[in-house]
């Protein structure tokens, strides 16, 4: 069967218009600020919505449904097509005039990354500011649509792991009940955004970066509008931005239930167990090792470990600390949470809690099958079996994420980046977080890389939050010949 | 049933009867160069022999076979045993005179690492350092035992793929056929480390340094007698070296059937084509890098490059130059070339070409399994389906790999290493290579270190060398309960 261009055209469109649409609501910053941004964003969203209208009259009448490879095609160019546009406002205002910076801005934004390429945040116009914030939130509200309607579609192995209500490929159509659910998830990701952004500008915060830091924090995105991001802020609403980037970070099934108080579902997810125990742990050690170095009091300690932990983890990427002054120790350990990643079913990228949990789970097992090769030694995540076509993909799933690591590595390395640079660069954009190491530090920024690299790290963040194999089958002939 | 400790005893007693037998050969270089370190030798002998005799004694009548789990402890302990008399010469000698760093030059021996804390090798009395170059030599025909014998009886999922004949975990005890099998490969390790002896020696080199770097490239060991290791001898030299490391990285089954003239077995290896084919590409690429940046002549560059890359690969360590100060990329090319390992069944260590293959291969296959869930994709490697189980535990075995080099680089950074450092020492040390990065780079020795981070690189060599799970089992509570 052929692909069915059209009915790609025709979602590509609708999300062009939206886009188109959403930009213009940065008009209203825009113009309560002075608005001298507005003709930028006002062309920027006319230079959207007019190609969505025409594509969208072009292919209107298209029959015929969505397929596998209709789903892929739309989830890759979609993310494409919504980058690409984004990025208008950068170019049009003059706030990034060259293209390989203005994308990167916009590909950092949708994929929840939060890499900025701006030196001077704070003396950018307000509405373009806005619009960098927004597309975080954007980009977090179609990571949730994906992974509770499309991936199942799309027959990633393993789904039913991350979604618990997630139906699996039986059917090669979207489910009415998957609509319901995405809906609900919506509802629950809009209201914990205005939820946020009320208690920030109750604290104090003035309204404009209360909306920006909630829709950048419940996006587990890291756009700040303060050049020193978090460091800008009292220690009370660093305490309510870490419960915040928590919450952002578990699965939006356990919220739902927790919010129904179905807590026996909620204390039955391994994963949930298995990220706050993680955070719990490091919490301690972390503000064990900062207040035993003597440069914080033990609330400072605390505050800035966990603060530290839980971004790095939930892949937000704001810093309350430059913790590049630490010592050897932490570094090496905030390098590693760089590959840790939240909850599936959440917005934060990376490889995810239960991917480590199954791979752990399922190593320790190993041990049983090599000593007994004649048993069978089920593994249980949350109290069920777990299928072992699913367990192979969650491990080849981890594997070809460290492949890709080093090949990126090695890529970032010709391009000239240092070392630590390179390792810290690669890590944190494939895993969506945000700040990285070296000359890409918790207080450095991605300007001062080359059009090359600028380009290459785009298509990593891509890459990373579009769960990999979704952009990597694009480049299997097999994919292209199928019938 | 219990643990028959008597039998584990009696196997001890006599591979520390051997080691003692071994250090009496080193007497022979000793008295040849003046004997100044003969006493210290005889008497490491004897520390080594009287107790082996003793332990023999105590358990010569023991009764009751040796089933996997004495069969584990045989491997873990004899390794420890070894290595722990192994370090005697240099302690008796005063030429290494603190523990933690006679153990460490003693693993690194028997573990065929090659990482040394020796700071003057060539003020070292010849007779110890015969045996630090025998101790390598001794850990690669134990290698050999290993894959062929212990391993298969050990129920190693997936060792069907490494050694061609191996008949594979059906019988709990060792088949004489397997006997038969690892005599002919020692065999093969003897011959061509006469032949390669022979060789240096008719091309210029004295006998002693002739026969030292024999025994140590067909171990894939590293350790030199020179302090400028390969970069004290000529292109000649060097070409030859190149060519038994290469050698030495070949699965010691196709070296027995290229001996035999069965051509079309060894072609249909996709291990041994792969291993080339990786060879030729780096060597290719290496050379037309170095090559462009000026510094040397197109033979040089040639021979630099494939110089390194082969003993990299091949998990040796000889130096050829100071790569250090190659470009970036290079540097992180031959960084992440310390995780290739070249072929199973050879002394090579590290991770081993073939589970890449099966990654890589398996990787592809994954997206067919997508795009099709309900057909069933057979992997294939020379030929051959490879089972489920079998390639579920090579994948597990990569990411145990990879958690474990996580958590040591953890561990080193905490023990105060930089970054580079951290990770080069730890990648160098579990993969058994010898040069690692930054402070432990190609041109410096490990002699710098404090004596906890030298135990733990200790305990991470033989980890490595023992293909993690045979040590990491033995941690696992449901060892020791089994019944």
């Amino acid at each position: 069967m052929k692909i069915n261009w059209l009915a790609v055209v025709k979602i590509l469109s609708v999300l062009l218009i939206l886009v188109g649409i959403l930009m213009w609501t940065s008009l209203f910053f825009s113009f309560y600020f002075g608005g001298e941004d507005a003709d930028a964003i006002g062309l920027s969203g006319l230079t959207c919505v007019l190609p969505g209208l025409l594509g969208y009259a072009l292919s209107r009448h298209q029959s015929g449904g969505i397929r596998k490879r209709e789903g892929y095609l739309i989830v890759a160019l979609g993310w494409l097509t919504m980058t690409a546009f984004g990025m208008l406002p950068y170019l049009f205002s003059g706030v990034i005039p060259e293209v390989p910076k203005a994308l990167f801005e916009s590909i950092s934004g949708m994929t929840t990354t939060g890499a900025s390429v701006l030196t001077d945040i704070e003396s950018t116009p307000k509405g373009i500011l806005f619009w960098r914030s927004l597309t975080q939130w954007i980009g977090g509200m179609g990571i949730i649509v994906l992974t509770v309607a499309i991936f199942p579609l799309l027959g990633f192995g393993g789904i039913e792991l991350f979604v618990a209500e997630a139906p699996g490929p039986t059917s090669d159509k979207i489910h009415p009940r998957i609509r319901e659910t995405a809906k609900r998830l919506w509802l629950i990701y809009v209201g914990l955004t205005v939820c946020l952004g009320a208690i920030l500008w109750l604290m104090g915060m003035n309204l404009y970066e209360s909306i920006n830091h909630a829709l950048t924090t419940m996006a587990t995105g890291g756009f700040s509008t303060r050049n020193a991001s978090m460091m800008a802020f009292g220690p009370s609403i660093q305490y309510v931005v870490i419960f915040f980037m928590f919450l952002a970070g578990v699965n939006y099934s356990i919220l739902y239930f927790s919010l129904k108080g179905r807590w026996k579902d909620v204390w039955r997810s391994d994963e949930l167990r298995a990220y706050l125990g993680l955070i719990a742990f490091l919490a301690i050690g972390v503000t064990a090792a900062l207040f035993s170095a003597g440069a914080y009091s033990l609330e400072q300690s605390f505050r800035n470990g966990l603060f530290q932990i839980v971004s790095l983890i939930t892949t937000t990427g704001f810093v309350s600390a430059d913790y590049s002054q630490w010592s050897a120790g932490l570094q090496m350990l905030f390098f590693l949470l760089l590959f840790a990643g939240a909850c599936a079913g959440s917005t934060s990228g990376g490889i995810k809690v239960v991917r480590h949990l199954v791979f752990f789970k399922n190593s320790l097992l190993e041990f049983k099958r090599i000593l007994h090769p004649h048993a069978i030694v089920p593994l249980r995540i949350s109290g069920e079996a777990v299928r072992g076509r699913v367990i192979t993909h969650v491990i080849i799933f981890l594997l070809v994420y460290l492949a890709i690591y080093a090949i990126g590595v090695v890529v970032l390395a010709v391009f000239g980046l240092d070392f630590s640079t390179a390792l810290g660069g690669m890590a944190t954009c494939l895993g969506n977080v945000g700040p990285g190491m070296g000359e890409l530090g918790p207080v450095d920024n991605f300007s001062q890389l080359g059009p090359g690299t600028h380009l290459f790290l785009c298509f990593v963040m891509i890459l990373g939050r579009l769960e990999l194999f979704t952009i990597l089958v694009l480049f299997m002939p097999y994919f292209w010949r199928l019938n």
